[in-house]
């Protein structure tokens, strides 16, 4: 096997995504390179050019970049069980479309309430974020785990982590950090009680727990980039 | 063969690629519908109520959502040759990556610099679509074709249209079309000879030729859509 490494940074979920699939893959000999992303080093320059952003995955001296690609070809690379995404097609595409949803409206909704300070525009950026959570909400009814978030026929697969679980692993810690620091509320048990209970099963689940970064590293992250970011949106 | 059917709209880039990949497969018993995107259609609602949007293809009773996410459909679902994408790991990490790169960077840079009316945010608008522009110019150097964008090693690739060539197939029209009406000037051929040699070639391939929209409809969409999305940017 090829040396691996992870380019990465520990509050990155990006980059908590891929540690968890390297583990669940049973990859544990790699090498973890955490990255300054105020200062950013030749290595991350080096294998990611075009974005200079983490995460990357190194395989032999071949990059791999943007993190749902990433998760493909671990899964690609390294076929045996557990497989993240289901095989039969059609599962596959609802699980990429729900992985896109995921990042392109969950994620970057989540983001946008938080990197507004309060007045109008934050309270509607939470609106518009907890419309999309309520799709996730709907989605894990009657699941243990969300799997591929779609129809899926693979036997007991709703049983075990699967690809989509990986995508909105962040959601349990990183809404919390969020709510906490930002003010704000998210994800209320009362309206989101799936997505909820979801979150408290996953990070108990050994693998995922190993991996979770502290919640003081979020913390510290958060209250140094806050500023920054807040300058942009403000 | 389960039933197959396209819901799009003709001035579509994302609609466009997906005609490509059905008929590059030897697909053309399919039913086409193309959607009003103003008075949107109980079709387009059934099969995509999340995001409500075109393209859709629908294969049995099976919605799949997401241009890229379609793309790798086909190819799963009718895998005989001609491939969309390469089978090894490292070049379908690569085209993915270039993929995303052509739809959230370039497409993207591209609308951006349109929807815009003249003035300082244009130009800067323009600055950074041609920057991004300049990544798919040295990746077509020395390439009849995109492929996958990558190092691909399956002999011969580059000589045939492959995902990466799909996924930017809008280009030759489109930015013509845009340059127009948007008076402006995005892919100058002393600066981009490599992709505006790859554009004239692209659309005399046959297949292409035979699905691209007509100018007068491109042309008849931009000033329908121009003053609605203009009102958003400006």
């Amino acid at each position: 096997m090829a040396e691996v490494k992870l380019i990465g940074a520990k509050y990155s979920p990006f980059c908590f995504r891929l540690e968890l699939a390297l583990k669940l893959k049973g990859i544990h000999e790699y090498e973890y390179l955490e990255q300054d992303l105020i200062n950013k080093g030749p290595i991350l320059l080096h294998y990611n050019p075009v974005h200079k952003k983490v995460p990357v995955l190194v395989h032999g001296e071949n990059p791999i970049i943007e993190s749902l690609a990433i998760l493909e070809y671990i899964d690609e690379t390294w076929p045996s069980a557990p497989s993240l995404l289901p095989k039969h097609p059609y599962p596959r595409s609802q699980a990429r479309f729900w992985a896109k949803f995921a990042d392109e409206k969950c994620a970057a909704g989540a983001w946008d309430t938080y990197w507004r300070l309060k007045g109008e525009k934050k309270d509607k950026a939470i609106e518009v974020a907890i419309e999309r959570f309520e799709h996730l909400e709907k989605l894990i009814q009657g699941k243990k785990f969300f799997g591929t978030g779609g129809d899926d026929e693979e036997e007991g697969r709703e049983e075990r982590i699967g690809y989509l679980d990986l995508v909105l692993g962040w959601i349990p810690l990183w809404v919390e950090v969020m709510e906490e620091i930002g003010e704000m509320k998210l994800l209320d048990p009362q309206k989101f009680p799936g997505l909820c209970r979801w979150g408290r099963e996953f990070v108990e689940v050994p693998v995922i727990k190993e991996c979770l970064p502290s919640r003081e590293t979020l913390v510290q992250y958060f209250t140094i980039a806050t500023p920054m970011m807040r300058a942009h949106f403000t």
